[in-house]
């Protein structure tokens, strides 16, 4: 897989979920498990799982299954999650504190390590265990902490800027919840984040009842 | 479609960004757009618009394109949001406050008209324009708002409870923030998201360096 852009993000999201549940086993001491008891434990499909695997080079031995241990550190090195990575949040508004305390932004693969905000009210108070710093010390706190990855939950007529902000600190990658179309810095990967769209789906769901 | 399951989740995420993209041309005033146009002008493909469309019986006219306006209205209608919805919030810590106030959350299609909490400091509190309720009050509320969304965002030990509270108070569809497994009741539609997720896509595109 040398061009990462292959692969389709929805087999990406379910090979983080592999892992997840793969080291959630691991944690639990099991050592090898099969993709039809993987399937059902997690309610997930044995077929997918397999064709899923089969594309990195990863075949279970028949009857005996995959190795869990070996399988998590080779989806956490597909998914480029094999060390910690190191974000920071700038917008410290709901969400962002929100995120910063959220458990899967603080685990095996991530941790938050700055929050950022011009507001004085809230710079040098805390969310959970983290101190908000002034969005001028972002600069620094990019370089010491090594941070690579950059959430922006501002609002949106301050998205650009911040955006601007984060790329020239040397964040490598962003993930935007602002809501706005922002002009993207080719070096950097960006995601944006829609939360509104899940209740769009649902609404479909409902009908027109 | 007289089976709503039969729509992929990705299609439906494609078509509420056609209908969000057309209310904002018919909001400006424009009349009929092509889907070259469309395409163009929010970074689409013209030929999975015409793709999207064409299964749900919409053919635009050749050298003139769709009718915007008949065009949202039949989006809305497929989608399920030709009129608006309630939503409930349950959970009103830092990511329930954000979601309250989401743009996307109070827009043409939804509106969260309660938010509830079990802690005594934030009943009787307002967030925004919305006065927090205590958990007791839900029954009544969604009775009264005819409220047929619950967004769940509590910690994950209350999740179970408070899901089973808002499919016992009548809530047809449910979005899941909370990262646990819950006990579904099949007369709901429910959707978990995973915020972390999108984190773990970057994380891949990062790559291992």
């Amino acid at each position: 897989m040398s061009d990462p852009n292959a692969v389709p993000p929805v087999t990406l999201n379910r090979l983080s979920i592999y892992l997840r549940c793969l080291r959630r086993l691991r944690d639990q001491g099991v050592r090898q498990v099969s993709s039809q008891q993987l399937a059902h434990r997690y309610r997930l499909s044995a077929a997918q799982i397999r064709k899923d695997l089969t594309q990195f080079g990863e075949f279970g031995i028949r009857g005996v299954g995959y190795e869990v241990d070996q399988l998590c550190d080779r989806l956490a090195s597909v998914l480029g999650v094999d060390h910690t990575r190191s974000i920071v949040v700038v917008g410290m508004g709901n969400l962002g504190s929100a995120l910063a305390r959220h458990v899967g932004f603080n685990s095996e693969s991530f941790a938050v390590v700055g929050g950022f905000d011009n507001d004085p009210k809230k710079v040098g108070s805390t969310v959970g265990h983290l101190a908000i710093s002034h969005i001028s010390e972002l600069p620094t706190v990019v370089r010491e902490t090594n941070a690579e990855i950059g959430v922006l939950t501002v609002p949106a007529p301050a998205a650009q800027h911040n955006y601007d902000a984060l790329t020239a600190a040397g964040i490598k990658a962003v993930l935007n919840f602002a809501p706005v179309r922002l002009k993207l810095d080719p070096r950097v990967q960006t995601k944006n984040v829609d939360l509104s769209i899940n209740l769009e789906e649902l609404g479909f769901f409902l009908g027109q009842g």
